[in-house]
């Protein structure tokens, strides 16, 4: 089924929430469920929901609901999970060893192959059976393995340099941790995570709240 | 000025981000700037940008542009920059650390004020001058002390018990890092983070990208 192309980038955007809800229905052996019920539990509204899922054909129908077993297949489909990717950390300080040890990236079909770092005292050491390998074997590593996605833990200042030097070598998914807007003259992919941004959004919702007291 | 009031959501996501480019410009001691400029560097329309920043009034000038400076600022107070948030990570894991070791946090108004976990190899110890205290004297540290923002990198099994029991101490603003969209009966303030759901999204950009070569 090749839906995909009609799909734009902010539904895709709320797919892996899609996601999360439909496997805890399933944990909770609950087969299908009424866009209604959906829309309760994610707090969404119904008709946001039926939009959305449309988008993919005929999983909801009239009277019965969504079949939650379909539906979680088919969204892991569209988002690539079973595509199983290929990951490297890059930078194994406090972030890039949390992201090692996320246990839910291998379920959802990236699987950790190598973790770099330059400090003596990380090289060698071992994360989940993963070894930290020296940042002088990265180009030598990408060259003779398949790596989809690189997920960059190094410090702000070290990010473009680094990005740069492994796209050029052809990683064509980069994930980025600096508080920076990355940008590459190359034909990749690029998800920058601003937890800062997410930091003062809800400072600023705090504020509002404070204020109307 | 008080037109907070005006301001959606929307527009309150993106203010973090002109936050950023405007606290570059700064750096680089460019003092005015177009929205077209801004545009360029932000990649994002300059129709948009307007339509954002007429939000809080008169900023921009027609042929000038925008004073860098000021408007920087203002997003600032907007954001709560000022209102100096005393915080309080729980679970000093890699992602507690991460977090006690985000250096611009601070520069926004963020002040951590202590660090709380249960193993006994982290209690005591010091992150950048804070001391990592025992869970047990969690209670008494919210009851004394003013906490606005508790960051939660428990476990995800923990969570939901960790962010009501601080919830019902009256923290009225929970960052939390668990895979799950946290929700309480009390009247908080809660911005989730989703890893994994902004790490599928790139692997459903990466899918595309490599069949559509």
């Amino acid at each position: 089924m090749d839906l995909k192309k009609k799909v734009s980038i902010a539904v895709i955007r709320r797919l892996p929430r899609y996601y999360r809800y439909l496997a805890d229905l399933l944990k909770m052996d609950i087969t299908r469920i009424s866009s209604k019920e959906l829309s309760n539990r994610m707090g969404i509204t119904a008709s946001q929901i039926r939009q959305d899922l449309n988008c993919f054909g005929g999983f909801g129908q009239q009277g019965y609901g969504y079949n939650v077993e379909l539906l979680y297949k088919e969204i892991g489909n569209i988002l690539g999970v079973n595509d199983k990717f290929c990951t490297i950390i890059i930078g194994a300080g406090n972030m890039g060893q949390a992201l090692a040890n996320y246990s839910n990236f291998e379920s959802r079909g990236f699987s950790l192959k190598a973790i770099f770092d330059i400090d003596p005292e990380l090289v060698g050491k071992k994360i989940k059976g993963i070894e930290i390998l020296h940042m002088d074997a990265l180009e030598e590593f990408i060259k003779s393995n398949k790596v989809d996605i690189a997920m960059l833990c190094v410090p702000y200042e070290y990010t473009p340099e680094l990005a740069d030097k492994v796209a050029r070598l052809g990683v064509k998914g980069l994930w980025n941790f600096s508080p920076m807007d990355l940008k590459l003259p190359y034909d990749v992919v690029i998800e920058n995570v601003h937890l800062s941004d997410s930091l003062m959004v809800l400072g600023y919702k705090l504020s509002e709240k404070l204020k109307n007291k």
